[in-house]
């Protein structure tokens, strides 16, 4: 699964993956007013309105991308509904052959964390038969409880040739508040993305491992330093776009054969039809609006890819 | 909701949860057969022996205990199936008045972290309704990506006067790893238990705080050190019983007011029945064993907080 993800991303020119993270809000007034006349404002409303929105994204992008990443939370939230909304999307976008990396990240310990791994990437046995619950192709998860937490997900990873990201040092503001913390005179983050070395040299795909990590595209500096504690990993990059993040920023998230790191934006595209920039598609035409994003991310990463060479 | 719970353990002196963490190894064959019988091997099959296998566990116990922790983990594998089982458990516990810790070991960022608090603890607006998807009391939460992981579970717990607890020093044997590195001379565990108290500081029931930690029975000297960090939260203490932990070494984990700790016990309570001590129940009266095993466990935790009293 990691060769086809660098396969892929090869043969798209686009090392990205669109989040698919819908919020309510984000979705088009004629989506929302269809779902809820048949199904009320209900939860089953809401999951109806969140399925066929994404539908119209992955239709729309499916053949310029090699990956998408659906947040799980956003699901979640809708609960027992939203979550069929989500195994619904996993499903549509394997036919459309598209990796899925299940934005979860989940942690835990010993049976625990096997039993998320069974879920999201494995096969659960009950009596004689077995069952794929979720089944992204690889999922992210927290590193904090350490060896006992990710060891569970890396032997499922093993068996399904599937994999995982590990959160290293996240987009967001305040995650320096642990993970900068400076540990004999490295931080923390440091540290992590050397067990993300050491994790990932148990399961190797031809050049790269099914062991990657999360790094955000908010910290260039940190992605350069990480870059190369962790050279047989894939690096999967939140924060490009709404978050801040701009093609430039990336290029020492890649390494000098092009591959080794996986963009992510979300909302940059999925609500794309909201911005100025493309707002002359109109909410109608939301999909179109999301495509024409995903073009120009292509543009902004592999010009500044290029750029470089 | 932390007031309720410091009453219950009052008035039960029981500190403690049934950790309601199903392995369908655990379940009795007489429960699986039928539901076999009814749903096939199937994940509605699996889900159902769950589901029969919990709410025995929970009549013959419900009386004695303040709480439930139920892992989602157990039920997250089987799927949709699954997560209607973890919902129907949570629902009946609240029947029972039990109050339910969702050991859920969420966390990401705004609006993501909102959403999972949202779908936990919090009501979904869709359209002019609203909805409470899972709708524990508690929720475990990883503190690994900072405040900004935190602050929307506390923003939602305040709406709903709810609760978390904080992942600080987790009960496995590598929980070392990354949370015992010295940092400025104090391990991380420490930093992060400071922060503990700092965001419980902001959600404050009458004499304890709606924000708790997590700290395993397994490091009880830790656990008299982060008592003294964060003295207004309450800690919940895996790795009891199975895992290792014994009464004589939770006393630290306690204030002197008898409160502050409620300790958790799965397996050694869920599958008691498998047990050398509590084998003459057998397999048919399980649910008699686990409150056999409930009652030694209340004894064994009373008797060592009395002995230093």
């Amino acid at each position: 699964m990691i060769q086809k993800l660098a396969d892929k991303i090869k043969k798209t020119h686009a090392p990205i993956c669109v989040g698919l993270d819908p919020m309510l809000n984000y979705i088009p007034e004629h989506i929302l007013k269809k779902a809820f006349a048949e199904y009320g404002e209900t939860l089953e409303g809401a999951a109806e309105a969140i399925w066929q929105y994404n539908k119209g994204i992955i239709d729309a992008t499916y053949d310029l991308i090699p990956s998408v990443k659906p947040q799980i939370a956003m699901y979640e939230q809708f609960g027992i509904e939203g979550l069929k909304a989500f195994k619904k999307t996993v499903d549509y976008c394997h036919e459309k052959d598209l990796i899925v990396i299940g934005d979860v990240k989940r942690g835990d310990i010993g049976s625990t964390s096997a039993a998320y791994a069974t879920g999201h990437l494995g096969k659960v046995t009950v009596g004689s038969k077995t069952y794929a619950a979720f089944d992204e192709d690889f999922a992210t998860v927290n590193p904090y409880l350490g060896t006992d937490g990710i060891k569970p997900f890396i032997d499922v990873c093993k068996e399904e040739k599937k994999g995982i990201f590990i959160l290293v040092k996240t987009s967001n503001p305040s995650s320096g508040e642990f993970q900068d913390r400076l540990i004999d005179g490295r931080p923390l983050y440091e540290w992590v993305g050397e067990k993300v070395a050491e994790w990932g040299a148990d399961h190797m795909g031809d050049t790269y491992s099914y062991v990657g990590a999360v790094v955000g595209a908010t910290y260039p500096e940190m992605g350069k330093v990480l870059r190369k504690v962790m050279p047989k990993s894939f690096i999967l990059v939140p924060g490009y776009g709404a978050q801040g993040g701009k093609g430039a920023d990336l290029v020492h998230f890649f390494n000098e054969d092009g591959l080794g790191a996986v963009v992510n934006s979300s909302r940059g595209i999925i609500a794309a039809y909201k911005q100025e920039k493309y707002a002359k598609f109109g909410s109608e035409n939301y999909a179109d609006a999301s495509r024409a994003a995903v073009e120009d991310m292509i543009a902004d990463i592999d010009g500044a890819l290029n750029a470089v060479k």
